[in-house]
C-alpha cells in the first residue's frame, strides 16, 4: 500500500470538501423541523457510496429515519466486512457557546469546528474513502456491505427489527465501526466494552396551575421541591445509586482484571483542568477510569419547572420535569432497568403530587473479546500508521446498536475510533483533529488487508 | 352616605372602561422590556388622581420605576389617611394557559380576567373611586395622600430610602392597603398578619461546558443531580427548614392563640378540589391555615439546568440554577435570613462544584393588633356593607413595604382586601369579581367615615 498516503496527500482537500457538504446537512435527528435535512442527508450517502465506487446503494425508508444500505461484492468466499455509521447528530443547542455556526464547518488550529465533525459524519467519512482508496489501488479484498443508519442519536428504534427481517442482506464476519475515541493521539487503543442507556423522561405535577407561594407555600407541596428530593434519593452518600436491584446484574470485574485496566496511562490533573472541574467525584471504591469504564452511572440530563426567566417571581409551581439517564454495564439490561427506574421513583413519591414515569430509549452494553481476528487485524492496522501497540480500553458511552448486533445477527463488532477526549461531542464547539482524520483514512485499508490475510490462515 | 350605592350603580360601566384602560397597559415590573409600559402606567395614574379632585399629583423618578404620589389636604385637624398601592403586575408567563390574553381585560361569568385585575389594579382602582365618590358629595371628612408605586413585584428597592428622605410629606394616622384577600365573599376578613420573604438565586457549576454523558457520566459530578440533592437538604422528613438557625426567632404562638385561629371557618376539601391536588402537606404539627398563616415556608419558585427541549440529548450538563425563596413570620429578618441560608447552602456543597448565591430581594413580616382605631373602623366598615363582623386573619403572603412603613414611618397598616382565594393572582387567569369590586368602592368609604368619628372621640 505504498501509494496510501500519496493517495491521502493529493486529495486532502477534496476530503474536506465532500465531508464539509455533508455537514452543512443540519441532521439532527431528534427534532421534527430538521424532517427535511435528514432525507437530504440520507440521500447524500447514498450518491456518495455510489460514487466511490458500491455496485448499489439504496436509502430504506423507516417509521422514522431513512437508513442506507450499499455494498461491493467480490467473491462469496472473501471475508466479509460491515461497516456500520449513522449520519444523524446531536442538536447544536446551546448555539452561542459555538465560536462558529455549527452547521458551517471551521478549520481552525488544525481541528475541523462543526457539530458531526467527529460523531460520526467525520469518523464514518473515513470509511467512505478507505473503501475509494481500495478499489480504485485495485486492493479491495474484502466483501463490505455499508449500513448508514439516521436514528442512532435517538436509540436507533427502528434498526433491530431491521436486522431481524434482513439477516441473509447483512451477514457479515465483522461489522466495523468508527463512532468511539482512542486514548490520545500518540496513544492508540481500541474500545473493547460500552455502556449501555436507559434514558426517562419524569414529570411530577402538583396543583392544577401555578399558585401564589405566600398564600399557599408551606400548605401545598411543590412539585419542584418535590423533583429534587426524589433525585436526591437516586444517589446515596457513596455515590451509590439507589434504586433496589440495581445493581444486580453489574459485572464484577475480578482483581486482576481492575489491575490490567489500571495499566492504561490516567493524568488525573489534565482530566480536572481539562474540563475545569475543581474535582473529581463518583462511587466510593473506584478511579476515576473505572467510573465510566466499568460502573454504571446516573444523570440528570435536564430539568425544568417554574419561573425561569429573570428576577424574582413568587410562585409555587404546578410542574416539574427531568430528563434522567442510567449508563449500564455488561449483563445489566434496559428493560429491566427501565422497570426498576420505574417502580422505585413512583414508590418514594409523596401522596401529594403525581408522578408520571417515561422511557425515551435505551440499549444494552458490549463487551469484546481481544482474541479475535478482528482485534488482531485491527491492532495490526493501528501499529502500521502510529507505531505503537494499541490497548484495549473500555469506554462509557453507548452505541446500543453494538450489543444488538450481536444479538440479533450474531456477529461481533470491532470499534476502532479515531476520536480524542478533547473532541466536544455532544457538546459545543465539537471538534475533530484534521490528523487524527487523515490517519483514519490511512489506517482502515490495513484492517481489510490484515483481516482477510488472517482470516484466509 | 345614601347615595353610594346610587354613585355606584350609576357609574359601573364608566369604573370598568377606566380600570381596563389601566389593565391594558402590560406594566410588568420585573422586565426590561416593559419599561415603556411602566412609564405610561405611571403617568396613567398621575392623571387619573387629579381627575379624581386630587389637590395634585405627581410623577416621582427613582433608580427604578416611576412611582406617584399625590393628596387632597383639607384640614391639618383632620385624621389623614396614607392610601398605598402598585400599578405594576406579575408577568404573565406562561401565555398559553391564558383563556384569554392577560393584558386584554375580559368578563366571564361576573369576573373580571386579567393580569392585574385584582392584584393590584383593580383593588387599587376602589381606592380612587371612593375618594372620587366622597369628594363629589362633599363627605370627605379626612386629609388623602396616595402613594403608589411601580416596584412591588420586584420588592420596592427604593421605597425605603423615599420613606426615610419624605418622612413629613407621608406623615399619616394610617396607611390603608387593600393588596390582601377576604376568608369568602359572604365572609368578610382583616388581614392582620403578613409574612415577610427572602428570595434567593443560586447557581452550581461543574464541568466548564457541557459533557457526554456516557464517557464523563459516574466520574465527574452533576450540578442538576448536586443541585437536586441541595435542595433535598433543605426540608427534613417533617417538612421543616433544616438551615441552622433558622426557626430561631420564628414567634411560636400561644394554644389559646392558635385555638382562637383555628375558628376560622376552613374546608379541606374545597381547598384541595379548587387547586386540584391529592393531599396537602407541609410542616408536621400545624394545621393547613397555621402552615402558611404564622409558619414559615420554603419554595423553588423555578429550576432549569441541561437539556429541556423534546426528545434525549445525552449531556452531563454545565450548570444548574433555581430561584429559592422563603416566606418568613413576625421577628424573623429577611437579612439574616439570608445570611443563613446562604451560609448554609454553601456548606452542602460537595468540593466538585463551585456554588453561587445572590439575594434578590425581601422584606419583613408584620403583625396588625386589632384594638386600634384603624382596625375598629374597618371592622365597622366591612359589617355596614357586608352585614358580617369581619374575622382577624394572618395570610401567608408578604408586601414588605408593610412592615417598612412602620420601622421607617412609624405607621401601622389597614389591611382592607377584597379578593378571594379563587381569583389566582400571580397564576395564569388572574380575576376579580365584579361583586367585590364593586363592593369595595362602597365599603372604603365608609372606612373614612367611622376613621374619623372614632378619632374625634
Amino acid at each position: 500500500m505504498q501509494d496510501l498516503k500519496e493517495f491521502i496527500e493529493k486529495n486532502k482537500e477534496n476530503f474536506l470538501s465532500d465531508l464539509f457538504e455533508l455537514i452543512r446537512i443540519p441532521s439532527v435527528s431528534s427534532k421534527d423541523s430538521h424532517k427535511g435535512d435528514m432525507q437530504k442527508a440520507a440521500h447524500w450517502v447514498q450518491d456518495y457510496l455510489m460514487k466511490q465506487g458500491a455496485d448499489n446503494a439504496e436509502v430504506i425508508e423507516t417509521e422514522g429515519h431513512r437508513r442506507v444500505y450499499g455494498q461491493k461484492m467480490l467473491d462469496d468466499k472473501l471475508p466479509t466486512v460491515l461497516v456500520y455509521g449513522h449520519y444523524d447528530v446531536q442538536p447544536a443547542e446551546p448555539f452561542d457557546l459555538w465560536k462558529s455556526p455549527p452547521f458551517e464547518p471551521e478549520i481552525r488550529e488544525g481541528r475541523i469546528y462543526a457539530r458531526g465533525a467527529n460523531d460520526d459524519k467525520g469518523q464514518m467519512f473515513m470509511h467512505f474513502k478507505a473503501f475509494d482508496y481500495l478499489i480504485q489501488s485495485g486492493q479491495l479484498n474484502c466483501n463490505v456491505k455499508f449500513m448508514i443508519e439516521g436514528e442512532e442519536e435517538i436509540g436507533s428504534p427502528s434498526l433491530g427489527q431491521f436486522c431481524k427481517d434482513n439477516k441473509e442482506r447483512l451477514r457479515a464476519d465483522v461489522i466495523l465501526v468508527s463512532d468511539t475515541s482512542m486514548l490520545a493521539a500518540d496513544n492508540p487503543s481500541i474500545t473493547t466494552g460500552l455502556r449501555g442507556l436507559a434514558y426517562m423522561e419524569v414529570e411530577v405535577t402538583g396543583p392544577s396551575h401555578d399558585l401564589h407561594s405566600g398564600l399557599y407555600g408551606g400548605a401545598v407541596d411543590n412539585p419542584v421541591n418535590v423533583l429534587c428530593e426524589m433525585i436526591g434519593k437516586l444517589r446515596d452518600e457513596n455515590n451509590k445509586i439507589t434504586i433496589p436491584g440495581f445493581y444486580d446484574d453489574v459485572e464484577e470485574l475480578s482483581k486482576e482484571e481492575r489491575e490490567e485496566m489500571g495499566r492504561a496511562p490516567f493524568d488525573a490533573d489534565e482530566f480536572r483542568s481539562h474540563i475545569n472541574i475543581p474535582a473529581e467525584n463518583g462511587e466510593k471504591g473506584y478511579s476515576t477510569p473505572e467510573r465510566t469504564g466499568i460502573r454504571p452511572s446516573l444523570d440528570v440530563n435536564g430539568i425544568w419547572g417554574g419561573y425561569t426567566e429573570k428576577g424574582a417571581k413568587t410562585i409555587l409551581p404546578s410542574k416539574a420535569n427531568a430528563k434522567i439517564s442510567m449508563r449500564l454495564v455488561p449483563h445489566q439490561n434496559s428493560k429491566k432497568v427501565e422497570k426498576l427506574f420505574k417502580d422505585y421513583f413512583e414508590s418514594i413519591a409523596p401522596d401529594s403530587v403525581r408522578v408520571k414515569v417515561e422511557f425515551l430509549h435505551g440499549g444494552e452494553g458490549y463487551v469484546a473479546p481481544t482474541n479475535t481476528l478482528a482485534y488482531q487485524a485491527a491492532s495490526k492496522a493501528f501499529e502500521e500508521t502510529y507505531g505503537v501497540k494499541p490497548i484495549p480500553v473500555r469506554s462509557g458511552g453507548s452505541i446500543p446498536i453494538i450489543s444488538l448486533f450481536e444479538e440479533v445477527l450474531g456477529t461481533k463488532s470491532i470499534l476502532m475510533g479515531f476520536g480524542l477526549d478533547s473532541d466536544a461531542i455532544h457538546s459545543p464547539n465539537e471538534n475533530y483533529a484534521l490528523s487524527q482524520f487523515y490517519k483514519g483514512i490511512e489506517t482502515i485499508p490495513y484492517f481489510y488487508k490484515y483481516f482477510a490475510e488472517l482470516s484466509q490462515k
